[in-house]
């Protein structure tokens, strides 16, 4: 077997579904398969006891991860054919910060059946927002005890994350939180059933850990002290429920055991890397692994990628960590709560069951929708204001207006949000010179990544693959076999093997989205008015 | 043939369709019909030459009312059965201001070659938007010449009103503003078609003249000083361009001529009144002939109609004309320019085949709409602010809501509407001490009068007749036939036999909905958010 004749495997999981991807050491894709979750996610009921859930709560069933992969890598095996024998190793990159509580062996709370009717249990979905009052308190202390980790995420922590959602069901089911012997993030818990052993040794990610759980390799997690000034009974949970061994994205967290072998249609004994987030996949995904090209992931939310030289902190630009998306640089994350989810919220509110006729008749509307002004906060603001309480809006509606005008605001507002971030990024000395778009939706949607180029004045690279984070994974996965079996040096060849796409690349062509000039100039007043827009919305009541 | 068997016609004009009504002269409805109009309203394009309308512009086809009238009525006829030989006479509701140039023939300029190809010569739909400029310049002249009509209608005039109307044809289609020899409402060309006879005498309504064209009885019409300031060429509209006779709305303005007679199956010969605007005659129509009732006309639009003993000038309060519903009281017209239309906007932006599903779901949330909030401006803001250049807006959305909590939200905000000129009012030194609800809306939609009682915190009755203002054309035909044929000696007794209805009443049962005191508390500080939201939209550049 030569070294291009071997395959690796991205497990990319998103939030309705995961992504299986076979892809050769030279970065050619060999097949692909999606299974969705069985639950998809759980925002209405819960699934034991059809109790109805509060609003702005998601969870998600540990099972379905587990039977999604089997089913999404068995299919991608077969449609690859008789070259399934070959795969060499496994990467996995997740939703963050979903997470969950266990029992030392590893078996979610929610599946035993003293719990499984009690609603804390369960995995809380990173879109899950249930922590409000939680993060507020993380906040206020943090700010009156002059927390050094808190200039790291820009001065204020995000009620997606993993801390917020800790407390929050220490508060609300003080039982779950008692019998949790482990707390972890979802990627990490997929990656120890991968990989087996003791709670002790589970490897955890330094992605997740410093995007979502205020972690850095100098300082660790939030002291003793801070937890025990939050609530004396939470002071050591560091200590008591979070056992394991912090692994880079690309580090080796073990082998394949036959258990989970057997349910992947694998080989045992392979290769596994430690998780990593999905954005962040997206980046080695896109063929990026150089400074100042932002990585525009966009599915249900968007995260935006940067590597940069600089370390600076910036007011609302939160994580940056030393290293987290690629060695040897600073890795910012930044991103957009309600994106593709807007989108789909949208068009279910139209009644229509497909994109195409919105999308269509969309692009027949002139740039600034005749109007029409959205602000994108149907999920909170992430980056800058990093406030899930916001809310969406459309304002300057009138009888002539449709869903066409709408939907158009709409994904204009996401582009303006995207602008914000830019703009903060720039005047805070971090500079962006070029854009790559990847996940699920610059290449169903044409129309979205024109209103982008247009909005920010700059080309657009789309690269080929439309399984960024899968593809990001997979290299991932690569490295975590080792030099020995890959031949690649480095974490830049691999990534520059396996995954750069140029305009002219024959084998991986990206297309290239260049800005309209024309439509500049409306853009421009209708970023301003945004901005004041979401200015107002932002300081009011009902923003 | 006794007074007991004649029968009388309303003809009730809308903005899609005209509803004829026979009526016994004690209030029994006979039989209705509705017949649409062909063109309905012209937003898109111009039927003539398919030319793409501008947005705002709203037209309508002249013929339209004259052929839907004949099916509407011979219909409501053939229902009828061998009584229709004794209708006795036809009182007309027309919306407002809904205006047209003619030929001093009363051929509408549009039905000309020469014309027909210019959008201009078409009349005007009261929802036509096209006068921003003009509504300005008529505004600030009035305010530098402190013009003391000015202060009737709260110190602003509307840019559905006549005069703007007017002067948009006069800026921006000069030939046509030439040619036109008759400038009228839309209701008066239509009795003027019925009664026939020259233009010099043509029949004008004072309640349209007194609501839309800053007329009164004492100073008639602004003067020509004024106009004069406006633009010398059009200094003598009013001489030139506006010829007929002042006519109260009951007065009889002259007898069915035989053409009109024969296009609507009817004897010719009966007696015709006035024209109203149709909300005012929803007042008669509703039963009401006292002081201190609200009587809200709530259809595509929202009219309401209060008479009271005071006469106080309230900023904000347009419209306040003596014996402009009914003689003897101070008329208070206000108005939300888009309530049933909102609706159907909304339901046709979620592909919704008709509202009953929305209604259904939208009873199923809370008040308050889980904390969406929308502003109704989506035709613009009537009643007090006066701009018809604001607009609606949904904010406070989140991806946990439906159309169920957007549409739930719409209904509350036009009650919250409704709710600030009721204050406004009050607080104004004139009494509102009962709530009467008619149009067609009050009766296909309970949800909707529910929610209204319980935003206004008071009882509302709502009329057996969901026919409301066609009704009260009716009883404007009859007081036209005069005392000799009916035997009522005065309006109010004509009102009083014909439309009364209380609780109890086994003919003519109302229907009382009465507040949800419950939901008080949620209402009241729903709608002081929806009053900071108005206030800081009407200070933005986006509302």
């Amino acid at each position: 077997m030569t070294a291009q004749g071997k395959v690796a495997l991205g497990l990319d999981f998103g939030t309705e579904s995961v992504r299986a991807l076979l892809v050769t050491l030279s970065g050619e894709e060999v097949s692909s398969a999606v299974a969705r979750y069985k639950h998809g996610q759980m925002t209405r009921t819960l699934p034991t006891t059809g109790e109805k859930l509060p609003p702005d709560f998601a969870f998600q069933h540990p099972q379905d991860w587990i039977d999604a992969s089997g089913r999404a890598t068995r299919q991608a095996l077969r449609r690859a054919g008789p070259g399934c024998d070959e795969v060499i190793s496994i990467g996995v990159d997740f939703t963050s910060c979903t997470m969950l509580p266990t029992l030392a062996d590893g078996t979610p709370l929610c599946r035993l059946d003293e719990f499984a009717r009690e609603m804390f249990a369960w995995p809380k979905l990173w879109k899950h927002h249930g922590a409000k009052q939680q993060t507020e308190r993380i906040n206020q202390l943090a700010r009156k005890r002059k927390e050094r980790w808190l200039s790291r995420y820009g001065g204020i922590i995000g009620l997606e994350w993993f801390f917020p959602k800790i407390l929050e069901t220490f508060d609300e089911a003080p039982g779950v939180y008692e019998a949790a012997e482990v707390w972890l993030e979802a990627g990490d818990w997929y990656v120890w059933q991968l990989v087996g052993g003791e709670a002790a040794n589970l490897p955890r990610s330094t992605c997740q850990a410093g995007y979502k759980a205020m972690w850095n390799a100098h300082d660790g997690y939030p002291s003793r002290h801070f937890f025990a000034a939050l609530d004396r009974q939470v002071a050591d949970v560091v200590q008591r429920k979070m056992p394991g061994r912090m692994l880079a994205p690309g580090q080796q967290a073990g082998h394949l055991i036959p258990a989970m072998a057997k349910k992947l249609g694998l080989r045992p004994g392979i290769a596994v890397s430690a998780a990593t987030i999905d954005a962040h996949a997206g980046v080695p995904g896109a063929g990026v692994a150089e400074a100042g090209t932002l990585v525009m992931v966009m599915g249900t939310s968007s995260c935006h990628m940067l590597n940069a030289r600089q370390e600076r902190l910036i007011p609302g630009i939160a994580g940056v960590v030393d290293g987290g998306i690629l060695p040897g640089y600073y890795g910012y994350e930044t991103g957009q709560a309600a994106v593709g989810d807007a989108f789909d919220w949208f068009r279910r509110l139209t009644g229509e069951k497909g994109f195409q006729r919105l999308n269509a008749a969309a692009a027949k509307v002139a740039p600034g929708a005749e109007g029409v002004i959205s602000i994108d906060w149907f999920n909170g603001c992430r980056t800058p204001l990093m406030d899930g309480s916001l809310r969406g809006a459309f304002q300057g509606l009138s009888l002539n207006h449709d869903a066409a005008h709408l939907y158009r605001a709409l994904i204009e507002a996401t582009a303006f949000g995207l602008r914000w971030i830019v703009d903060l990024l720039c005047e805070g000395g971090v500079p962006v010179r070029k854009f790559v778009a990847t996940g699920g939706l610059p290449h169903h949607n044409p129309l979205l990544v024109q209103i982008y180029a247009d909005v920010l004045g700059k080309p657009i690279t789309v690269p080929p693959s439309a399984q960024g984070p899968a593809l990001g994974a997979a290299i991932l996965g690569v490295l975590a076999a080792g030099k020995k079996a890959t031949g690649f040096g480095s974490a830049s060849a691999a990534v520059r093997r396996m995954a750069a796409a140029t305009e002219n690349d024959p084998l991986r062509p990206a297309k290239i989205v260049r800005p309209e000039r024309s439509n500049r100039t409306v853009y421009d007043a209708a970023y301003r008015r945004y901005r004041e827009t979401a200015a107002a919305m932002a300081g009011s009541p009902s923003g």
